[in-house]
């Protein structure tokens, strides 16, 4: 978390807040369920949804942000809600080096987990007098984050996957679910549609930034940095930006598709081909574009920002160039 | 629906608003997932919930009720939705004489479908300026379903499991969600609490009728007429009323415990088991059991009623007594 001390000290109350609100969801009185939400809730994410929509929030001029913590809450609530879904989808049995709810509890405990923790979001939501408009983006990106996944299910180990249709995945997937927070962050605090669109094109653009470098991770990185299993994507038939590029660009490219469009792939073949990646000059392009999001991203830094605030945006871009996790 | 065609018939426009509803949800602009929708919201179910509710706000003395639309709508997609996760769950591949998701999509697909129609819910709430304790109400249902069906799973194949408990399961899986349905169709047409409260009752009461009653069909029926395998719950090692009793009274007890705590158990063990339970007194203790739950239901039919909608509680309520599917 060390990377995220600077961008994250304008709002360490409110993200402690929202912890606080987070362990009382997952200390919930169903002590069925209380084993599993506490591992997951507490298994040290970088609370970048909240983080996002409270730097949003301080645009507006007041003091105390207490009340929009709950909100804050429900959109990690959403995240890790759908993470644990993913999990089921994909049949993963490790995140963040520690077992996902599905290894640990079986598939029916993770669904029913995550059926769970989405209600309790939309709980928060509907405790409190949020705008209506607020409630709504956050349905509209439930629906976004299935819909990704179904698509992306629908293109597995399909290497004809070119970068618009990737574009496009990472868009539904990652960007707007980052762009939203911020967005509704705005919104909450009555702050004007103007800023608040530059808000929602600053999320876009660095959440673009962030699910490459992810991408970038599960080839680049090892498992112990990773906290699973590398090359876990192209194992799953995800093809990823500097997947598309080798595909492209590396003398052995042949070789790389018929690999990775076969899910049968043996862990000899997985290995060779995650070197094919590694290799060419995929990665410095994919690393080239993540420059570009991050620099559009600043670009969409309200001028309205305090000089403090300005700051906070401009450090949270830069660690996405930064992070290797 | 034909036994339904009286007790529905004061509430037949805003039923017939709520199909529209359900349709406008299920030709979601996103191709990939309308095809699953559509044929599940349109499998011909009942529409118990959203008839519930709707004769419920009938307390009011009013005469369109077209703005509570979209909530008697949200609880049918609640409903569906986690029908379509417990078929991932219990791994069923038949639900009203249909294919599940799971089994004409995947699991994948089923999970982020049912994630998809739980946001939908929440978005028609959401959408309109329904008094906030509804969400919450909601929400609480929610989280219910999923610690009901997480508990149930816990208990699977556990011949201890007593009447106390399964009362208490079937309370989580079907009569509080009924429950619900009557007292919020009261509340958002600001009926006093007394009145909800005989509401609720009236629900639970209900719904307890109509689980035990669903239970009973499982060993009573045959496939055709359940549109899914009879003995379906014995095969799965869910533990119901008939079985119970059947453990309790049965002469050939020992053998019965033997098959069902046994998660192997072979097709012909099954059929010796639902044999055994169809021939002891534990059918007719069960209908006992139903009778009594439709007496007290009838028995918190407000006395505030108008005589048509006291009728049409009477004949909802009598609907479950003649129930075959």
């Amino acid at each position: 978390m060390n990377l995220l001390s600077k961008p994250y000290s304008l709002i360490r109350k409110e993200l402690d807040e929202v912890e606080v609100c987070l362990r009382k969801v997952s200390e919930t009185t169903f002590p069925l369920l209380s084993g599993i939400e506490s591992s997951l809730i507490s298994a040290g994410g970088k609370r970048l949804r909240p983080a996002l929509f409270l730097l949003a929030a301080r645009m507006a001029k007041k003091d105390d942000f207490a009340d929009i913590v709950p909100l804050a809450a429900s959109l990690e609530l959403i995240h890790v809600a759908s993470l644990i879904h993913d999990d089921v989808i994909d049949n993963s049995l490790l995140r963040r080096g520690k077992e996902t709810a599905n290894a640990k509890y079986g598939n029916h405990v993770a669904v029913l987990a995550g059926d769970y923790l989405f209600a309790s979001a939309f709980g928060l939501i509907s405790d409190k007098d949020y705008p209506r408009i607020v409630g709504g983006k956050i349905v509209e990106i439930v629906k976004l984050l299935a819909v990704g996944e179904i698509q992306q299910d629908s293109s597995l180990y399909k290497i004809t996957t070119d970068e618009e249709a990737y574009y496009c995945q990472i868009e539904k997937k990652t960007a707007a679910f980052m762009a939203v927070c911020c967005e509704i962050g705005a919104l909450v605090e009555g702050i004007g549609t103007d800023i608040a669109n530059k808000l929602y094109n600053y999320g876009h653009n660095l959440g673009m930034a962030f699910q490459i470098t992810d991408d970038l991770l599960d080839v680049t990185s090892n498992d112990e940095t990773l906290g699973k299993p590398a090359g876990r994507d192209i194992k799953q038939g995800v093809i990823t930006l500097p997947v598309i590029y080798a595909l492209k660009y590396s003398l052995k490219k042949e070789r790389l598709a018929a690999i990775i469009s076969n899910p049968l792939m043996s862990e000899e073949e997985l290995q060779e081909a995650v070197m094919i990646v590694r290799e060419c000059e995929g990665i410095a392009r994919s690393k080239k574009k993540v420059q570009e999001y991050v620099n559009k991203a600043k670009a969409f830094i309200p001028e309205e920002c305090s000089e403090n605030l300005r700051e906070s945006f401009d450090f949270l871009a830069d660690y996405i160039l930064k992070r290797n996790y």
